[in-house]
């Protein structure tokens, strides 16, 4: 049973949303700790002793170890469940759409919605902004034949990979991404909506 | 008891390279299939059926499941034994370092060196070579302080994470990064070399 469990995080992020998913579908409790990262607090001296790579989330147990990287909290906090897949593959099946998420997926579409909706959209960040469009779009090319004949990402089963992939394909709007052509995902990202434990993102509350 | 496991690969990919570390490693055989990166092999029709995010490494299982991204197969071949971690923290540990390896360190230090050392570091990539500095100089600085302290990158044994880790890292200067100012990561890698099942990269191959 995993309890007291300390979360820095930043509610704009989708890296940070994610830990809040997961813990809702699996019942944990936790302590969220809100680390603004555009004042630079992921930057300071007193942060960097507790994660030197300088980002959010991180999460810290009750002895004290640290844990950062998205990711990678998911499956500690998901080790065991179903959500973590059940068999060497399936496990396996998981880290690749985490791995994807991260390296093909993140980059550029929560890196675009970034720009857009916490940097305005300066002029200066324009070309970086068209650039993240082609690598967004396979992105999303590879979910919708995937979601095409599967109803979850990893193994047809829900999974903290479907968790992963949620957080920043629901907001890639608000980066200029347009879903029209994306049927299947859109049938996903509802399907995940609607399950009895799924909590809202809270970006919403800080801009209020 | 893993056997007839069919890779693609290409071997002057690190990536790829992470896999015959480790099958050297855990004595795991394997059959190589070379695919030509260089040459768009794939982004053909055939590999895109594979594989729709058409990248190498690729793993195929005898019963002809696929599996992508080079730091799950990683975890898949290393499942249940000490280099993926034994317990819950620590294999969560692991997976922090293979995340920090693909989102902090590989985009800035191996296409650093696919620019100087497979493009001919072309006039037109100057910028994007250059912009790829601070960010593999941050990562390097992350390696350093860990491993000041400790002999192995994540719970200070040797794991799957310094595999993923050391395939680029003992090739970072191809693209231009200087490790004089990192002695701690210096013996690292000398560290790694050492291991009686070390095998070397095969790029060298193609090459001559």
């Amino acid at each position: 049973m995993l309890n007291n469990l300390q979360f820095y995080g930043d509610s704009i992020s989708g890296n940070c949303y994610k830990l809040q998913l997961v813990c809702s579908e699996l019942d944990i409790d936790y302590t969220w700790h809100e680390v603004n990262i555009l004042s630079g607090a992921t930057q300071t001296e007193e942060f960097l002793k507790l994660n030197p790579n300088g980002k959010v989330p991180l999460m810290i147990l009750p002895d004290g170890r640290c844990l950062p990287e998205s990711n990678a909290i998911l499956s500690y906090l998901a080790d065991g469940s179903s959500l973590r897949g059940s068999d060497r593959y399936s496990r396996a099946s998981v880290l690749q759409w985490l791995f994807f998420e991260q390296y093909s997926h993140e980059p550029y579409i929560a890196t675009a919605r970034f720009i857009v909706k916490y940097l305005g959209s300066p002029v200066e960040r324009q070309t970086d902004l068209e650039g993240k469009r082609p690598g967004g779009y396979k992105a999303l090319d590879v979910m919708e034949l995937k979601l095409s004949s599967d109803h979850f990402i990893a193994n047809n089963e829900f999974s903290i990979a479907d968790i992963a992939l949620y957080a920043y394909t629901h907001v890639a709007h608000e980066g200029g991404f347009d879903l029209t052509a994306y049927p299947a995902v859109r049938e996903w990202l509802a399907r995940i909506e609607t399950r009895p434990r799924y909590v809202a993102m809270r970006a919403a509350l800080r801009q209020a």
